[in-house]
């Protein structure tokens, strides 16, 4: 199945949920996004719930107490789970049913209000976890204006390697180091290398973040099959925000010729809520055009339908809080806007070449976009793109000037789903702050 | 604790499974290699043994019928899991305690002999499984030798880059398609480019694999935390074989600049029985003596006993049974002999370095070392190396040649320890056999 808009997307439907029918919340109940939550405080093991409004559906609950009605009991179950694996392997019309019956549950008017308002918890009172067991985790180079942008600062004449555009480029992370937001990221050390100095091990200088998309595989495929691209949607449970935070000083250092390794494996921050592919139908956007000049893509990377609504056009932010300016009680500040769907390949181009050789995804795989910068100085997704190699320092609205981020520093990801006709919905945030080098 | 020759080792020892006393077996009572497995054709839950001679000894029934005398109940109980994650947990100690325990069991003239004997499995009759469950996979580049053959294939005035003999360099690679021994490998197909053609879709035609050493990490670090080199042998548990296939034709089209990707993780094969630290205690060498003018290792990746005793001498051998070899019941033919002592980073700095940025390593996580190759000719680990980059076919004994995988085409590595004075011991094979691309 491919998902397309339903009832679920009514943007006249409210929630009793109060909440949910801000104007500006990111939970609306035409986002219904999954999570895996206890109460703070509380020793409770983690359970899956849904973000609507500024509240949390405890679905462990509901599924003990048979509130989850029209469902089948295989979804129910995996909805008692603590993490979201099961309901992710399950495919995309579990995810679809379970959705409609929530949805059904939170609607203004429903009968089972009563019963479904014992289980909810405010957001600010719980503790969120990675809401999967990410068993693999591939990160790809997928914005060829950040793979420009970068490979100017290397190569000036030549920024763009022969392959890129026939090439879903990727690499496999780390997936042991991937925290949910809100996690401190602690300063790595690590070997650098500056001029012809010998090489030393410090605290790295030239720490930066990655704005990225995750993508969250539900069904997957046997060892030594492939998935065709035509199908390769019917794979993504959902989407996240990440943080590919990076040290580039030990990046440049090490990566030749096996790629990044230690300067990306300290911490990776993705956001705790996973946005339903069902839930973004409605931002579906064309594959981002290529110019004529550019070859078209082999035909295990190219759907017709693919081109036509395979993107996602998805508003992302990324935000900046220094020590200082939390101290001084001012406004966080924007280093960057740009949108999903300027990606050189799309979500099911890479799955289908993640798989193209046998390969295979399992549930709860992260697949991450690779840095998303748009064509503009101000839709830069990483401080080496915007500082030029840290050339440039960049000027906060305080004074501060940054080219890599400091001790205290918080990068705070955020994404918004905007459609004429449809109600906007949010991922939430995607954040950490850095803390020194324990060196 | 660092492991040192104890009673265990005592090459004297003889075991009531006389099998385990023949001098050829890689499994006498000196060795005592935990697997996971199930008596073939049964649909029994997988469980822990350990191969003695060419029996297995069922753990999990040992633990159930209490003949694990001795050592902890919290020991005892890692005994019934289906992995051997939670025996690698518990660190050296008790790991240690266990090897004790069964040692005992098992020599000649053991009280428990008429108990123990009811769990016994030929190995012969069991399906064996990999061993943990591999939450992350990392692919060292340790062999010095090994690097600079692939150097020179691409760089012949400059094979070695200037990083090499100053970090010990890695990646990430995938953990869902680790297999073991006996699972065919899909040959698989990918996207390349053959000179200046244009890229296509197709069936590998560079198939080949890689020798190598893997070890499991035992107790892991937390995120943020490091690990010194002079306490890094106490977190592994452990040694395996591991075949690191490459499809180089795919891998030399995506490598730039993000490194290998869909040119290795369509198959990675280990050995199933994990060689333990503490039987590897006689086989410890000195680390390949590096000449004077290399690099000292920066402080974070040297410790006086790691130089001294930090490296393993382990006999490793690449076999080669095509198909008609085996139609015609022709011996399988070795390609390579190498040891394992020519590397030039030890496990130990392997593992400080994986965690010198606070990368946390976790239980089960398997760190292979890269193609293992030695100086001469006759010592190479991969036919990428013997075939000079596909140039040179290497002729077989039954005038085959080759100058990467055919279908077909089996590969065995072995690998086996010897010193004076101790009984020699040996990894199991780990073999598979490559069969056509479904494409």
């Amino acid at each position: 199945m491919t998902f397309s808009v339903n009832e679920t997307h009514d943007p006249n439907v409210r929630s009793w949920v109060e909440s949910a029918n801000d104007a500006d919340t990111d939970f609306p109940i035409q986002n219904l996004p999954f999570g895996v939550f206890r109460r703070s405080g509380s020793n409770e093991p983690p359970r899956i719930g849904v973000a609507i409004g500024d509240q949390i559906l405890d679905l462990a609950a509901c599924s003990t107490n048979g509130l989850l009605t029209g469902i089948s009991e295989a979804v129910a179950r995996t909805c008692r789970e603590p993490a979201l694996n099961g309901l992710m392997a399950l495919g995309p019309s579990a995810a679809s049913d379970l959705r409609r019956a929530l949805h059904s549950m939170l609607t203004e008017g429903s009968a089972q209000r009563a019963a479904a308002a014992k289980n909810l918890t405010p957001i600010a009172n719980a503790e969120l976890f990675v809401p999967a067991h990410i068993g693999g985790y591939t990160d790809f180079y997928a914005s060829i204006h950040h793979a420009t942008n970068v490979g100017r600062l290397f190569r000036p004449e030549n920024p763009l390697l022969p392959n890129y555009k026939h090439v879903p480029i990727a690499y496999h992370g780390r997936a042991s180091s991937i925290v949910v937001s809100g996690t401190p990221v602690v300063r790595p050390g690590g070997q650098q290398r500056s001029g012809e100095n010998p090489p030393a091990y410090a605290p790295s200088r030239r720490l930066d973040y990655e704005l990225e998309a995750g993508l969250y595989i539900g069904t997957g495929n046997a060892l030594g099959s492939r998935i065709p691209i035509a199908e390769a949607n019917q794979h993504i449970f959902g989407f996240c925000l990440v943080n590919d935070w990076s040290a580039r000083d030990i990046q440049a250092w090490e990566y030749q010729p096996l790629g990044p390794f230690l300067g990306k494996n300290f911490a990776t921050t993705v956001s705790p809520w996973v946005v339903t592919a069902e839930a973004l139908a409605p931002f579906r956007a064309s594959a981002c055009p290529r110019p004529k000049e550019d070859p078209k893509p082999l035909p295990y990377l190219e759907a017709e339908t693919d081109q036509q609504h395979g993107a996602l056009s998805i508003e992302l932010e990324v935000l900046i809080a220094t020590a200082k300016m939390r101290e001084q009680r001012s406004a966080r500040c924007r280093l960057s806007r740009v949108n999903f769907n300027t990606m050189y390949w799309t979500p099911a181009q890479m799955i289908a070449h993640h798989a193209s050789n046998g390969c295979n995804l399992e549930p709860g795989d992260l697949l991450a976009s690779g840095t998303v910068s748009g064509p503009t100085p101000d839709s830069l997704g990483s401080l080496l793109e915007i500082s030029k190699g840290g050339r440039e320092a960049v000027t906060l609205p305080n004074g501060e000037m940054r080219t890599f981020l400091e001790d205290g520093d918080e990068i705070i990801l955020c994404g918004r789903c905007s459609a004429p006709g449809y109600r906007s919905i949010g991922f939430g945030e995607c954040r950490g702050v850095i803390i020194p080098a324990r060196i």
